[in-house]
């Protein structure tokens, strides 16, 4: 049977593009192959988050999905929605996977193991599925699932049923799963080991479909594949692009696995893509960030020139009087390489008004943070002034250390529609700037190399206050990723009094990062929708 | 039998603070009562939410419940946490409740039915049970549920199944069950509905505990009671106040159920309860809020007076050019009235500032809504400094029907920590302030009577760009607490082009509304944890 593989990138909620985009790519692919697959809740995009609570896009779902089948002539097609329970108890949908032949719905298939963790929240809306056939397709006896019901094959299975050990009963030829599986820094191996695993205790070979593109905070990758029955990669589409791709199930010959790519090359590619995805999908097309001559808006810079087309990216240099010479020269010289255009505001002047209007206010009270905080939200001002006026979008700079600790001013320097390197690690964002630039010198040398600092206040360095960011980030992680608590880092060799102060403050700044621009995932545990905290809770606060 | 109902306010991972509460409760009713029955989750607060993922935080439950079972002596206790899955499969925890008997744990009975929609995400954490068994206190047979097991008993059940319908097979002599139902405008009448068709259902009667308090945007209510096997309350706990309070299941005559009081007194306390709580719990006193001399800001002021105490809150006016003077004037007569303290900050020079900074990077751009949020921003700036020297809290004045169409600025009159009428529509602000003003004039007349404006440009009302509210409001409701399309709205009487501008408003405001404070709860669907929304959708947008 030859199998089209269609890994393309959806619009949540817009099924006038999701249904032509689907239904141009049957039409290419009639008379070349039997089958064209495409992924999870394809019509509708994923996630649909609550709009899956509405009559009015269900039936939106529906009227796409008629569509979709009647072009299904001479070929068939499986291809993701919703669809009704309509049994009288339970949840009112199922998460579904339609097979669609000669022009109307044939079969449907629905998942059964709804993940909800992280940023999953499949419970919400659907019911499982408790009934388990195969679906015939071509002669062929196909065992269909939907991404997580491949996923309880591990030591500590989340489910208490397996939805292949039940399909496998029926003896199918193939198994085909669709998934909205998205891009994490480690999800691509952990799904190659899943897959695999399936392909060798079910003896079957495997076609796996996966969405690419971002959908606001996530970013998925695609990493669609064909595996033969040993385990063995035949076809493997180009990650973070999208792409048609025909296999034959009788030509099954492992080629080369293509060698994953370097992780660090993966997650800059993940952030281009969530870049301009953000902007593609909200219709817009340019970008405005503020240009400290630090190293966190110098990646970003880079990354939005990648994503937008430097032409479409405008740099805002702001400088105090606790501005070193070098961050306004080498920020100028990191705009220039890149090519895009830049504008100098000295807020010195707004700064000062701002201080004689509060100082009366003040009663008093001596310098603190609220004088550096003053500073960045003259910024925020400055930059969302412009982002007004001329409809940009504003990139927020801040990394995952500093969101974790805190350390970013609400309304300030953590203004922006979109948080592009917040779950990137300072000491990855290091990393990030020498991948950025691996052929030649993009972001300027003085840039990375300089010790780190917020220039709020005269010979400031974030170690000043901060352990150095080779300690903090892996402590970090331990709390955050991994979800240690304090025994268990004191225990791994991290400083008591270190473990208990940064914990304390990843905690007590739950309520700023509840305020902040969606980020970019590209982690196991990123800030956001995937990390549910309590605001006034006690706990190690 | 005796059973203690206490009623009591917890402090989500504060389990020094939780445990201390139980145990003085438990010592206060020994000799008293034969059973003392504390609410869902009490050991560690709800939500605990991905604090459950800590083995730490878990231990920290298993370490407070040990000390409260070790005073349980001469009386048992019934309290909430989570317990351990030691099956080799399935999630990891149980939402447990705990018979504590003789100084030790005599029975574990763990939820059916977790509630995974609104704001509710508990198949994210545990195991649904799936043994029924009733347990034997002092002598009788009770069966023993948590809060949504008996939820099941409408027309469109969510679940397949029904713990009450098992438990009764093995014919108890009571009900018990311990809750976390939060309030909202319309929980209460449904609540009592419910646990009355329980006791009519089964013929018994229900001895029900639930939590009273805020976490964060949650607001607890309280509302326990005991019902009788004929479905009539014999008593009926004070709502929003911490009760411990004794009934005797062999008296079980109906008393005068207490009116539900008055809708609008009860969102009138929700949101005092939930400014006093958000304080306590960060351990913070004093709030600031600028003051405007309209309605929403007079409002929250009017509830922050009474939660905090007037002395503990800072009123802002900050007027621009376009202020009219009866602004000032009144908002001055508001404060006074409540007697809380006030400062009168200028904006014009600042605002002046900042237009003679970006006015070249305009680039001859006409005057638009830019020039509007600079003020509102400028604003901001004032109070985030104001709040920052002084360690006050900054309150949210905006109301549901402008986070609704998005008519804040972000960064601007957007800011505060914690959003106090975000979940109150424009028309119910009137009706609030009538409320307020029950007794004597707190909120001057003019600054009810006038008509709404946001007093960014010369002669601007909301009217301009917006629908009347009281034709707004109830539109919003449609589409956004009862999920109606626009194709029902628009069958409801709506205009249709109304409905499709005002629908596409909300839906393209969603980033706007991510960056917002946590907002107190008092709607069935407010805006925040409990409505989860793409951002780069393009469904109605």
């Amino acid at each position: 049977m030859k199998i089209a593989l269609a890994q393309l990138n959806y619009h949540t909620g817009n099924f006038a593009a999701n249904t032509q985009k689907i239904i141009e790519t049957i039409n290419s692919v009639i008379n070349k192959a039997d089958l064209v697959v495409f992924s999870e809740l394809a019509i509708c995009g994923y996630p649909p988050r609550d709009f899956l609570e509405f009559e009015d896009f269900l039936l939106e779902c529906e009227s796409s999905l008629e569509q979709i089948a009647s072009v299904c002539k001479g070929i068939s097609a499986i291809v993701g929605a919703p669809s009704r329970n309509n049994a009288p108890k339970g949840k009112n949908l199922y998460n579904s996977a339609y097979l669609l032949v000669n022009g109307k719905v044939e079969k449907v298939v629905s998942k059964t193991l709804l993940p909800t963790y992280d940023i999953f929240d499949e419970n919400r809306y659907f019911e499982p599925n408790t009934q388990f056939e195969c679906i015939e397709i071509a002669g062929k006896k196909v065992a269909l699932t939907i991404c997580e019901d491949l996923w309880n094959v591990d030591d500590s299975p989340l489910y208490v049923i397996n939805p292949m050990d039940e399909l496998v009963k029926h003896h199918p030829d193939l198994m085909i799963n669709i998934a909205a599986s998205p891009y994490s820094n480690v999800q691509q191996a952990q799904r190659s080991n899943i897959l695999r695993a399936n392909c060798h205790r079910y003896n079957l070979p495997l076609v796996y479909v996966n969405h690419v593109g971002a959908q606001t905070e996530l970013i998925f990758d695609g990493d669609s594949q064909y595996i033969n029955a040993h385990g063995e990669t035949c076809t493997r589409l180009t990650s973070f692009k999208e792409q048609v791709e025909i296999i034959d199930t009788e030509n099954s010959n492992s080629v080369e696995d293509k060698p994953l790519h370097d992780e660090l090359a993966n997650v800059h590619k993940a952030l281009v893509l969530g870049i301009r995805d953000y902007f593609n999908k909200l219709g817009l097309k340019k970008a405005i960030l503020g240009l400290s001559g630090g190293i966190d808006s110098a990646v970003v810079v880079a990354l939005a020139a990648e994503a937008l087309g430097a032409e479409n990216v405008l740099a805002v240099l702001m400088p105090s009087q606790y501005t070193a010479n070098e961050s306004v020269v080498e920020a100028i010289n990191l705009a220039k390489n890149l090519g895009c255009q830049h504008k100098i505001i000295s807020i010195q002047e707004l700064q000062q008004a701002f201080l004689q209007t509060l100082n009366p206010l003040f009663e008093g009270k001596p310098e603190d943070v609220t004088e550096e905080n003053l500073q960045a939200r003259t910024r925020g001002v400055l930059l969302m002034g412009l982002s007004n006026k001329h409809g940009f979008i504003l990139l927020n700079t801040t990394n995952k250390s500093e969101m974790a600790v805190g350390y970013g001013t609400l309304y300030g320097d953590l203004c922006g529609g979109l948080s592009v390197i917040g779950d990137v690690y300072k000491t990855d964002v290091f990393r990030l700037a020498r991948y950025i630039n691996r052929d030649r010198e993009i972001i300027p040398e003085f840039i990375i190399t300089r010790p780190p600092s917020a220039e709020l206040k005269a010979d400031q360095q974030d170690t000043d206050s901060l352990p150095p960011y080779h300690i903090l980030d892996p402590l970090l992680k331990g709390y955050v990723e991994d979800r240690k608590g304090p025994k268990e880092l004191i225990a791994e060799g991290f400083d008591e009094a270190l473990v208990k102060r940064i914990l304390r403050m990843v905690n007590m700044n739950e309520w700023k990062r509840h305020q902040t621009a969606p980020i970019l995932r590209v982690s196991k545990k990123a800030f956001g929708m995937g990390r549910r905290m309590p605001i006034v809770a006690k706990y190690l606060g």
